[in-house]
């Protein structure tokens, strides 16, 4: 990686020319090419490239967290395995994630597909906007992508291969690790919370069974390798229109638990409808109820396409068929078994995602967005008693219904 | 690999000779070794080599399944990962492994410590032999283990750079994929079982919920790489004499489930302990009561060996000191919760190896030596029967007292 060169406006055209899968989507002449530094996330450059003949979106990997500076190192491989998990989400769920055009490992560089009119949903949400079949897709998303990168469907070299592969992603996995799982729990050096918690963030971080059951969600993260999560599914990694779901940067993808990236979905979209009473007036009821229908609708696509997936393409060694039928059994118990474990991986998973917004280093817009600290504290609060309820009842909450009724009981004005 | 050269007692002297871990051990002189093959495994050349200043044993994989013929091709990698397991294991457990003096990759090749007077312990177990410490040493060494290979333990990049490399045993892996957890539970193609069980296999693959929890198991053996099992730790891995306990043959170690290791090998106790009924007379039952309390033991110093490492080495992600030291809390709640899921785990996989022993590939000496079918398949029932039930009521048998007085009740007599 020695020649590795962060880009700039100046430097980015001379640094495509030539490359044949560039220039046919944007245009041959890089002179022609105009060049839009648009990065806003937390790692990486991103440029949007406009010529005669299209636009592209490229992305660079800086050997820092662009958040913090280079007072944080992170290696350029996370460009390797974004690409890897990209190619990987598109055969597995095709056109759900931005097509890709070409990629440079030494430059940990992605030319990939730039998607317009979409915008990223976290804002949307803030915004009061719907998208039509956005539970549906993204919950089709998960399930696909679930089954698909798993001992039920891969054959086991290749998915053995894969999660080697995979674990290779040490430092995005470790910040998983440590701001997720571990931070919000103790006073870590990087935490930042709301004053007004405090009381609040005292009696959670006393509360010792609550941090054991983040453990060993923590546990299940780190070790049990079922599929290719996406690592990082908030509503910061999707972009949508109106009528139109995307998910993008996988960067933090690994083999890890098929409840995660539902699970950390479902954290925000809880956290959106949480916040909300501080951007919505006359529409509030209605949008936030709107909300609960893609929570719902999102793990009822998931359950659904799985369940199609189990027994159209169940072909890798677990559950195999052959086992099954040689009895004229079926293997739905087995699949009802594999939903629940999901289920309450996702609810774990979700309180923790919820808690590490409000307490960890990286907070949400749907929060922050909030000026006033006294009101941003008081649905601060509800989204940590939240949280807390669902890691600690996640194997007893039976379905979506019975979650959006707890979701509204801690919504509720009078909630503590 | 291209030089590799299956040895025989000609060529080895040739091939070891020079080699200066191996010379001063035997004698420089390869015209004075006496070489003797006494392989009698499945898969593998075993040789001892007996010089002037000592002797050695020499192990070198084959290209394919010796017990089977060169029509099972199996990677010679596999001497790679024994290698690798090997070195882990004594460094995890200082002493209860040969020690390694050489290792040759291409030719597959490991000469290593020759245990003398030891016997394998299924033999001993046959015979009525007993060995002071077994179950305390088996169950020391499991703990240790269990812990120094995962996340308790580990820095996580180490870790998961280790569970890459032997992702890579993937042959091995499928073995016990197939053999253990999937062949018994229908008719596959190289199953054998005793005629006088018809009945019985017919009705235990007729339990669709049997097979549900088998793949279940399979499942956490696949993905959930919580530690380096050895993989195949039944009581012919396990070399005795009346006062010391070895372990041996680690080739199919992979990171998987900790309670796999010590599950297979209370199978293999509880197998012994089925099978005495046809190789004793007088002393009966205080040989299977003393089979018993080596289970008994084996638990009992796992987990207090556990706990031990819990409490002075947890230096790993999981569970950290500070989460917990933070507000004076203790981590006890969270390692009684790890010894009841690995206590569980065992009970599942103990009960699968029972099941595989009996109606797979590779049965064991304790029944298969036991002559007249009719004799042999009333015991055998006995032992499929009491491996459903510990794979079906795992997470509900609360400790070993439990578990031996349900081992007791299925040793009746009058047993089914």
């Amino acid at each position: 990686m020695s020649d590795y060169l962060a880009l700039d406006t100046g430097t980015l055209p001379e640094r495509l020319s030539g490359i044949e899968a560039v220039a046919s989507r944007v245009g041959p002449d890089p002179a022609t090419w105009s060049v839009k530094e648009v990065g806003d996330g937390n790692l990486n450059l991103v440029f949007i490239v406009e010529g005669p003949s299209g636009t592209v979106i490229v992305k660079q990997a800086l050997p820092y967290v662009r958040l913090v500076g280079d007072s944080w190192p992170l290696p350029l491989t996370r460009a390797f395995f974004e690409y890897h998990a990209l190619t990987r989400q598109a055969a597995r769920d095709p056109g759900r994630v931005p097509e890709v055009f070409h990629f440079d490992e030494d430059q940990a560089l992605i030319v990939m597909e730039y998607l317009s009119p979409h915008a990223i949903l976290r804002g949307r949400l803030i915004a009061g906007q719907k998208t039509e079949g956005l539970g549906e897709a993204l919950g089709r998303f998960c399930a696909r992508t679930a089954f698909r990168g798993s001992d039920l469907s891969m054959k086991t070299p290749e998915k053995k291969a894969d999660t080697a592969l995979f674990l290779g992603n040490v430092e995005l996995c470790d910040i998983t690790e440590s701001l997720v799982f571990t931070d919000p729990y103790f006073q870590a050096e990087m935490n930042n919370h709301n004053p007004h918690l405090d009381a609040l963030v005292t009696e959670l971080r006393g509360e010792v069974a609550l941090k054991t059951e983040a453990q060993h969600m923590l546990a299940k993260f780190a070790n049990n390798a079922e599929t290719l999560c996406h690592g990082d599914l908030h509503t910061g990694s999707v972009m949508c229109t109106d009528a139109e779901t995307r998910v993008i940067d996988p960067e933090f993808g690994f083999y890890g638990p098929m409840g995660f990236d539902i699970g950390m979905l479902i954290a925000n979209f809880l956290m959106a409808y949480l916040s909300q009473p501080a951007h919505r007036g006359d529409e509030l009821d209605a949008y936030q109820e709107w909300i609960l229908s893609v929570v719902d609708e999102t793990w009822t696509s998931f359950a659904s396409e799985f369940s199609t997936l189990w027994e159209a393409e169940r072909t890798g060694i677990l559950y195999p068929a052959t086992l099954f039928e040689d009895q004229n059994h079926s293997a739905s118990g087995a699949l009802s078994d594999k939903l629940r474990d999901i289920w309450a991986d996702a609810l774990g998973f979700c309180g923790i995602e919820q808690h590490r917004r409000t307490l960890s280093l990286a907070h949400n817009a749907d929060f922050e967005s909030i000026e006033d600290a006294e009101t941003r504290g008081k649905l601060e609060a509800r989204n940590l008693r939240l949280g807390a309820y669902l890691l600690m009842n996640r194997t007893t909450i039976a379905d979506t219904s019975e979650l959006l009724d707890i979701a509204r009981s801690f919504n509720r004005k009078d909630a503590p």
